[in-house]
């Protein structure tokens, strides 16, 4: 397939056919977990089966996030996913470097990442006390750090000591099943963590992106945030955006257990509506997966403690098909919202763009030709992971995609898919995304301009 | 100047050249009144003197209001602009119509104007009690009708019957100057009406679209209906985003009267920067500038009466250096949400993209090459305008046009025009612009849908 | 009884039992319709029947509206009101006059109302267009004059025009049942006139109420507006408490019709949770019943048309058991909140107290002995009004009256009534009372102060 | 001076002569520091000095904060604040103890506080970092164990983590005046520390009372939470509600030294006046003053560093005289809701009621006459307090105590008080005041059933 001029939609979207049918740019997944070990297992679908699954719902490009087990080297990681992601991945990528303890020599390492290695986005965890979590101070520090190497700075947000309060007090009530998961993680905790981060990132003038937004109080909190000011940006998964957490509570332990991630799903069933709505208006800017499904057999390691059960859902083939059906195909976004909010958004805060996240003469070749009218059913029997389950099983959707090009080949048409494994291309990111850092480098002159010269002035009216 | 290949920009935003300029679509002033009647004058800048400031601040395209005084039909009004505007015009036009009453006979009209003489967009008035006024029935009729023509329904926002009320009781306290105007219009009474037009068209499940919001209330307003999904846009005027309405205040009564307009400009000082502030985050989408100036000779008639001061201010010039100014230089607004609130977002909602609104092959090589760096002092000495006044005297902008492109033609270079009397064209518009109507068409079913399948389904499980 | 010193309960709560049961002050219910008109019928609780429900349920006083059928003075309904329920009232009453129109001489009638009479309050009706509706013009007429009165503006907060056409619309798709009530007065009618209706009183700065909040977003534009200054009360009625508008849809014809009232109850079933959660923090500040039944029989006048349904529930028996069930007993509410909520706000607000509302020396001897513990189901098997059904039934409630005392005498306990018709005594109500006028009058001050001192002063700050 | 029946004011406010004179009950101030060391020093008014000035402004009892400096025990820190205020203090006091650090066996002390020593509130800190900030989890911790006593949990809302990272910074940039202080601890600091604690709070389902709330932002968390259910109260204090921060930018280094204490005051100059709009609609509850001032030469100390300023201002003698001009002069609040903000409220809350914050036979004789027309002019030169500058300085107070009497006793009359050291009663208060724990009490109960039943029989739901 030839990408020629008349393939030219500077506005990201254009229907070819009369049929309705649409040629968009293939779709960027900001956030799966496609090797993440815990406890020596990792999940089930590695950089080989996720992106099947990935292209087989339209997404062309992942980016997948490191992350190293406490006591190895952000370098040493890198290299180690890299060469998985190398070997196995069906479709392009890039990598997210999860910051799991902020050492002694970590400041250099970072650099490289950002220099020499094409990484310009790391993650900071505000949960998992004693293990990932980081205190406001080292937050302060950490932001401070990355705000300087012109980074993406991913925060996930829930307050870790609150959470292992609940959790003790939680399982001192005899509560040991999946529904303890969501008691001792309520939205509150997510919220409250959302405000804090923002509050630093606001001190220090830095971007600040917040990973996997699960409830509508933390959405409402991203959203009235950006009013003022600061450059927040809020990404909601597949799983808040199509389902919810009173699955936590079903009789049956598998099912529950399927659904534990963190933060996790809230059981306000109202959620993924709200979370659409925002996903429409603007007030939130990007969608991802958090794609790490583990199976029925890995998740039972939880099943006398819910602390225990290994985290993660699936997500990274229906992510598309779910935005287009609760969103498109109910009036609230409209097709350019659509294109922006599952690929070009995530393009330009990324600084892919405009390699990918359009389609033009000078960008990559990664094609989906959409069809808003196709009805499918979602079920574990047909989907592309090696999961045996799936949370969105039965969910019936409208919209999902014809053929997906990736590089400028066909890789799945008339579902199925034409890939090999490693023909994906690691895509290395540059650092000061002009998309955030533009505003930010101004943002630093106004603010040095008030404190020396409004303020100096302002004392000059005083008696 | 070829526009060829090699200026192909989808996201509409380049920087050419080392220094910093950029190229950006031409912009577009989406409300003017380049011929408004007002007891027997006509504003100083007509076609020709209005067009030619519009060029030398980098719009390259207006769309101006018709004003059928009541009496006229609007068909017979339309005409009567466009023959003016052919032969003055030095920039491409459109046309709105606004409708001074609703009478027998006016669906025909509409139907006509819609169908055969390229108007899209209509503006409908809640102010101007016993003149141009509409109730609540009216509205919900003129809106379901127009809606049904595929129209975008304009809505001068005010309560009418509450500014006659207070006009009064203002001018019995014995307030006669311009001071008047504002006490007599407070921004609650615009807040309330544009609640009240978002009620109407959410019923309806048309889009509506605010023009010259003024103030915080208002704004806000908007801002919070959005989230919840009614199709609502708002336009703040160079005026509102620019300066406020302390100056009512002014002992010098000509400065007082040239900021007299309605809604008028809101007297707490904070407003410009919060709706700058909406404009950069998305909340708000378009940018006019009203440009309907009366010189003070023209003002006088309202010396003891400030209901009588002719109502319009300038900005039709100054309108794209405001917002970079004021919300670009600082670091609120990156250059591509500059581009969309000054060309490209006018366009899609106006039906005009994509041959407005972009720089393409396939466009009207209608482009501006902006300086960010430049620094402007706006004043009545030099602007374009005819007026012998300027609202922002003195206001010291940075960005402005180098050079502006119409037609793939520099008419504006070094300061200087290179225009003829009627090049510009006129644009026809046509009817169910896509960036409105295919979600409403979408909601449409959605509605129908809920009305009689879920509803009556939930009747069901009523015993 | 004698009410000595030992009952002194300055706070209005007292327990005066081991086991926890409380001695409060006589409930006031400040919205009942006991004599209504309707297409020449009445309720089927006239103020003997009606009142004997209101004592059984806690409720010692009542304020009747007088509802003049247009063409009828207000003079002389009141005077058939008055007659009426002096004659069969069991419990102390008071009136409200409602203004059903605006018409030549109606000054002088509220004046002689006001200062002869004893009333002090008056409902205006923003909806039922061509019949009650007032326009916004004559709603600042009406403000003004009331406000001059000293008399508390009561408002019919929906906006009429819209339900006109909306009721045009769903009758237009065939729908002729109870859920066409519903349909065709959706919630934002409901909030868009309360809105309206605090911006008008805000020009005048006079207090508002508005009677029969139904919805939460009604009540929520309410507690926004407490917070930036005016004068604002909202009265949730027992019905939008206690349950919700989804039973508009119930199968049974004569079920679903025994809840159309107006505003409708709202089909949100969240609202009874949310209109209490604003009651407990004082956001709402009155209840009432808007108690006016009507029989199946006469429910099914608009049995082809539901715009024909006589309006109105019953719930002046249940009001005080629902908000301690709803509100107190589920922790939202302390007892001095409750006790503030049914009786001592009324009584302060329309300028009872300190003869209603509290218990002391010189207070009439209107007590309650107040069982928390008490459970009981709501049915119309054992209520005391005279209707056939109860929109509560099989509702099991906390907290219950076991004895209660007006004027001194025990009129109710074990269950039983001790009470003749016309024992009870109109209460007449002087104007200007001070819990909202004290401000009002300060607040006139500051008004003009900064219109004449302030604004003029900042003249002189300009050029 | 005898109270007899005839004095019995249930409402409390009664106006006893035609002139407006009103007799309310003794002013409480809820927040002073009388004796707080710092490097050494102690503040310039002590117990005797400081009731003086309390009498002088009508409040005639206070609550202390016993501030054990760290490695102190709270209770060896209690007796020596309760001799020293025994021996010197003019009107009745209780005292809060401050939790300085959480040490073992620290919950020991706790117990024999609120048991034997009649203390019943407790103040923790989130700010000053490796002082007295406690984490998350410690105030987790701390609000469990202090709910278990049935204690009110005072928490000074500040993010210590993020002041200490931003004083750095702020010394770094070379700023050392008083402005350090406010750009260093900028509102969003405290707002967020308000949301923490408030979370908190939440999911233990113990009240929580935020002391000196100074910014916007934070006393709209607070109002925004209570709607939602959580008990949480907001106490500005005098300077908060009186005066603003724009005086850290003074070039005289005295004044601005005067105004440092923390939180800070905000520097947005609306501050006071959304304060008192809070306290006039019931969103903040309490008033203190947070009394602690420093003379100029101590306050030097920090003459070099702005983070070595000794914390605290003047307000103890202006409290009520400052609420009364700003929020029941202009006409914000009623005089009902002015004895509730400056007494009951605190002797609800603080379970000193019905003994103190009401007139009635068997309440305490603490009565103020209180005279809403006289105007005075705060000034150094005449207040009572020991401290050399008053940073309500030259400002114009209406309404003012003309006669203060304590225990029955006339104190203050004519401008001259009749005290004698020691005179002050300790008023010891027992734990859980039925304010809070009654409602803490039910919802514990359906919180309970929520967790076993509510969702236990969800599960009974799902397959």
């Amino acid at each position: 397939m030839q990408i020629g001029e008349n393939l030219i939609v500077p506005g990201g979207v254009k229907t070819i056919e009369a049929n309705g049918r649409m040629v968009i740019p293939g779709g960027i997944d900001v956030n799966t977990y496609l090797q993440k070990p815990y406890q020596g297992m990792t999940a089930v679908d590695d950089f080989y089966q996720g992106t099947k699954a990935a292209l087989a719902g339209g997404t062309t490009m992942i980016i997948d996030h490191v992350f190293p087990e406490p006591g190895s080297s952000l370098l040493t990681s890198f290299e180690k996913w890299h060469e998985a992601a190398d070997t196995k991945s069906c479709c392009d990528y890039s990598l997210h470097v999860d910051i799991t303890s902020w050492y002694d020599g970590i400041r250099e390492e970072l650099e490289i990442l950002v220099q020499d290695k094409g990484v310009n986005s790391f993650q900071v965890y505000m949960a998992y006390k004693d293990l990932y979590q980081m205190s406001d101070s080292q937050l302060y520090e950490a932001f401070t750090f990355l705000k300087s190497l012109g980074a993406v700075i991913l925060v996930h947000a829930e307050n870790g000591d609150l959470i292992a309060q609940e959790q003790k007090r939680i399982l001192e009530m005899g509560i040991t099943g999946p529904e303890g998961h969501a008691l001792s993680r309520p939205e509150e905790l997510e919220a409250e963590a959302v405000f804090r981060a923002i509050t630093i990132a606001s001190r220090i003038n830095c971007p600040v992106y917040i990973t996997k937004v699960m409830s509508k109080s933390a959405a409402d909190i991203i959203a009235l945030a950006r009013k003022k000011g600061p450059l927040v940006f809020g990404e909601p998964i597949t799983a808040s955006l199509g389902t919810d957490g009173t699955h936590y509570w079903s009789k049956n332990w598998a099912k529950a257990a399927a659904f534990v991630t963190s933060p996790p799903l809230s059981p306000d069933p109202t959620t993924p509506d709200h979370l659409n709505s925002l996903l429409a208006c603007g007030d939130l800017q990007v969608t991802g997966s958090g794609h790490c499904p583990y199976s029925t057999a890995q998740k039972a390691i939880g099943k006398d403690n819910f602390t225990m059960i290994p985290e993660g859902v699936n997500g990274i083939e229906e992510r598309m098909t779910v935005v287009w059906d609760k969103a498109v195909a109910t009036g609230k976004m409209d097709e350019s919202q659509f294109v922006a909010v599952t690929s070009t958004n995530a393009a330009k805060i990324f600084n892919l763009y405009p390699r990918k996240g359009r389609i033009a003469v000078g960008s990559d070749a990664d094609v989906v030709i959409w069809d808003p009218d196709k009805v499918k059913t979602i079920t574990a029997k047909s989907h592309k992971s090696a999961i045996e389950y799936n949370i969105f099983e039965g969910m019936e959707c409208h919209g999902a995609p014809l053929v997906v090009i990736s590089q400028g080949k066909i890789v799945f048409e008339d579902g199925n898919l034409h890939v090999n494994k490693g023909m994906g291309r690691f895509i290395p990111r540059k650092p000061f995304p002009e998309y955030l850092y533009q505003r930010i480098k101004i943002r630093n002159k106004v603010i040095c301009w008030i404190v020396f010269n409004v303020l100096s002035s302002h004392t000059l009216l005083e008696p």
